[in-house]
């Protein structure tokens, strides 16, 4: 099965958070599952904060990541498509909103699931969930934007 | 010069963004300015988004440990001490907002500054701003909490 990340041509795969092409990254892919999408990422042991708990820069990058691959993932799908029928439609965060709910194990699989919120032409609004064995730990927003001509 | 991560006692000193003790991590160390406080951090080759240009997730994960640090700076000065004399005041992340104002270059040295916005008896309010090569790149809000029991 083919992820959002996947989609993305070599020169965008570098990012630190799902880039398949960087090897010290995180990596991270994301899904459709229905109407919304998930992704799933054990931390390493090191993405730790307090002992027993996973770092929340570690929550944000997940957040950002399958936030920003979900906005791609849903404004394809409203041009009624797949991700390789619109490669133009490539983002980047404009905002990122995070509250950290619980204290989030350092151990488990985690779960993010993003529900899109709104979809503009050159934005798209994002919810995104993380959770911990069924636990719901973070809530993110992330407001996607369209690459900017200055960084393509 | 001492930071205030240099003042967390050695079981909290693992955190991936600014734990002394963590040889994976960033290590991001925070120092009074003034009434304002000051870290800096060069971003490593990896810490890429598009080429070019510094990942969203460790720009937010930097504003966080700069704030939360930042957090129990203001909250001990508050005191009338420094953090040696108030170790009861350690605080994590309860929400981070990160607004993306322009993209970062990797490359250049990242400026950090943090000034108080809120004092609570169990909260800090921190604004974080982040700079290349003197553009403000991206503006932070941290709302730190009190270390809750849950966690110690």
């Amino acid at each position: 099965m083919k992820a959002f990340q996947d989609y993305y041509p070599d020169e965008y795969a570098h990012c630190y958070g799902c880039g398949r092409n960087n090897a010290q990254g995180h990596q991270l892919r994301s899904y459709w599952d229905g109407d919304v999408t998930v992704a799933h990422f054990t931390p390493k042991p090191e993405h730790i904060s307090m002992p027993g708990f996973v770092y929340g820069g570690v929550i944000a990058s997940l957040i950002d990541c399958h936030g920003v691959g979900s906005a791609a993932a849903f404004a394809s799908r409203e041009q009624g498509g797949d991700m390789d029928d619109n490669p133009e439609l490539r983002y980047v965060t404009g905002k990122l909103d995070v509250d950290f709910l619980a204290p989030t194990p350092l151990g488990p699989e985690l779960e993010l699931r993003a529900r899109l919120l709104e979809l503009a032409p050159k934005r798209v609004n994002v919810e995104v969930s993380l959770s911990a064995a069924g636990q719901l730990c973070a809530k993110g927003l992330v407001i996607a934007v369209r690459l900017p001509p200055s960084m393509a």
